[in-house]
């Protein structure tokens, strides 16, 4: 019995150690060095190549080495009925609130501007914005964005909810339903979008969204990358349309060099930090999953693979 | 009657215009032009030169523009018995949450350094630093320190504060006492000080201060700048003591720009602008009290000078 193991943006030592640790019945494999491929009974992968899950007869879980498991659902090879799991509140609401809070922070309070007045040793204490004009609008309510939003919340801004179907959250206005995208991007001069990829989904940061909030106003991106039109927030930034951007994550990451976003003198980029997860936990998640599956419990974060969260 | 404005911080013309239509039978003079200085019977000002309150003979209260009162209570020709008033909750304390909570997730999520890793275009995740391991203490438990307290525990911090007498805080864990600041100080790897300006609090952030907080700590500056000893700071960050400091109140203001501190890589100089009055606000608080003086009834905001808050 073999755990296959694919991530190019994890170290595979700490995993092995893990698993010999812990569960030292089950061979850990670092593919390409997988052993024969019917023995493979788990995967753990993060952003695996297409077809590759389709090649492991015997696949009894998908364990996703992230909040989000984009982009396994999109391969039209993924085998079907095998579970397909993903981690499961091992820090991310919690930390994903802390990087918004800075960003909303950071743009209500002109800090960015600031610092570039430091780097002149310019005394100058501009005019104030107030958090009362800073409405924020989240994107998706599920178990990060609900804690996003409360934080938000806490901290003194008047918050609202964008998601697929009702919910309510103290203190927290809630659209829900496609048809009421508009007017919760027209209320929000912040939108923090931490919505799950879907086909649905994709795409959903555009001129068009752009353009229906008020002037002047911010995106912070801490979803996915493929939410958000590159070309079209460099053009509604440079319009004026909006003032400026935080973004966490890209459609190539690392963002390549030559990106215009590096340089754009409104985005700050910071390199898919948002939610680092806290090793040891993680660890513990994913072997207390396999150890459920081996006993043959329900396993923690199943994912419905259409759906795609 | 006479009102007589004083400062060098705020433009008189607005509070020219706010007294001509709400206090239209009080004469607004800003000084030098002070007309008969028996006329005056409200001093409103900030930073007023030693000895001009004294020159006025029929002082019914100085009113001061701001939360902080210093350097009124210091000034030893200060008339006795003229009821010294301060500023009150126009939104300060939420905005100085504002400000603590930006510098402690900055430290905290070394968003410093990924600003610099941003303009050299590089792709760098850097280890992460978790909440869990920021304790934060907030020295002053007042009106503003408390709401600092509360909402950095929000954010989800361990939170402790520090103040003269005993307290309770949901959340906050408090020492109270000058024997007690050692303690509070070891546990606190941000230190956050929102504490009045008083003969005993003057220089508290010294080298003593700072060696008794852990190793790789940082100081949030939102007192006074005659709390913290510049050259202690700059020690303690060159050595390595300290990690990082973010200032926003100075001993001279503006800061010149000849000072260390605006190029010193681990500190952030913003320029007093932590708590921005909101100008009606304010205009509205202070014409409220002048009419409760002239009705007799108590005003807002009392200070008792021996205390200096």
């Amino acid at each position: 019995m073999t755990i296959l193991f694919y991530s190019e943006a994890d170290s595979a030592e700490p995993w092995r150690e893990a698993f010999a640790r812990e569960l030292p019945h089950i061979a850990f494999r670092v593919w390409p060095d997988a052993g024969p491929l019917e023995s493979v009974r788990y995967a753990l992968v993060w952003n695996p190549p297409r077809g590759l899950l389709a090649r492991l007869p015997n696949l009894k879980a998908i364990l996703a080495l992230g909040a989000g498991v984009d982009p396994i659902p999109t391969d039209p090879t993924l085998p079907k009925g095998v579970p397909l799991l993903r981690l499961v509140d091992v820090g991310f609401p919690a930390q994903m609130a802390e990087y918004a809070i800075y960003a909303v922070l950071k743009f209500q309070r002109r800090m960015g501007e600031l610092d570039d007045l430091q780097r002149r040793a310019q005394w100058n204490q501009l005019d104030p914005f107030f958090a009362r004009d800073f409405p924020v609008g989240v994107m998706g309510l599920g178990v990060i964005g609900k804690v996003v939003a409360q934080r938000l919340s806490a901290v003194g801004y008047a918050v609202a909810g964008w998601a697929r179907g009702p919910k309510t959250i103290e203190n927290v206005e809630v659209y829900s339903a496609r048809g009421r995208l508009k007017d919760f991007l027209a209320r929000s001069r912040v939108v923090v979008n931490a919505l799950p990829l879907t086909p649905q989904t994709e795409n959903i940061l555009d001129a068009a969204a752009f353009a229906t909030m008020p002037r002047g106003g911010y995106v912070v991106n801490i979803g996915r990358g493929a939410h958000l039109v590159d070309r079209d927030l460099i053009d509604a930034l440079d319009s004026g349309q909006l003032a400026g951007a935080m973004l966490d994550v890209f459609r190539e990451e690392p963002l390549p060099s030559t990106h215009p976003f590096w340089r754009h003198p409104k985005i700050v980029v910071t390199p898919h930090i948002a939610a680092p997860t806290i090793a040891s936990e993680v660890q513990a998640q994913v072997i207390d999953n396999i150890r459920r599956l081996e006993r043959g419990e329900p396993p923690v974060g199943l994912v419905d693979p259409s759906r795609g969260y």
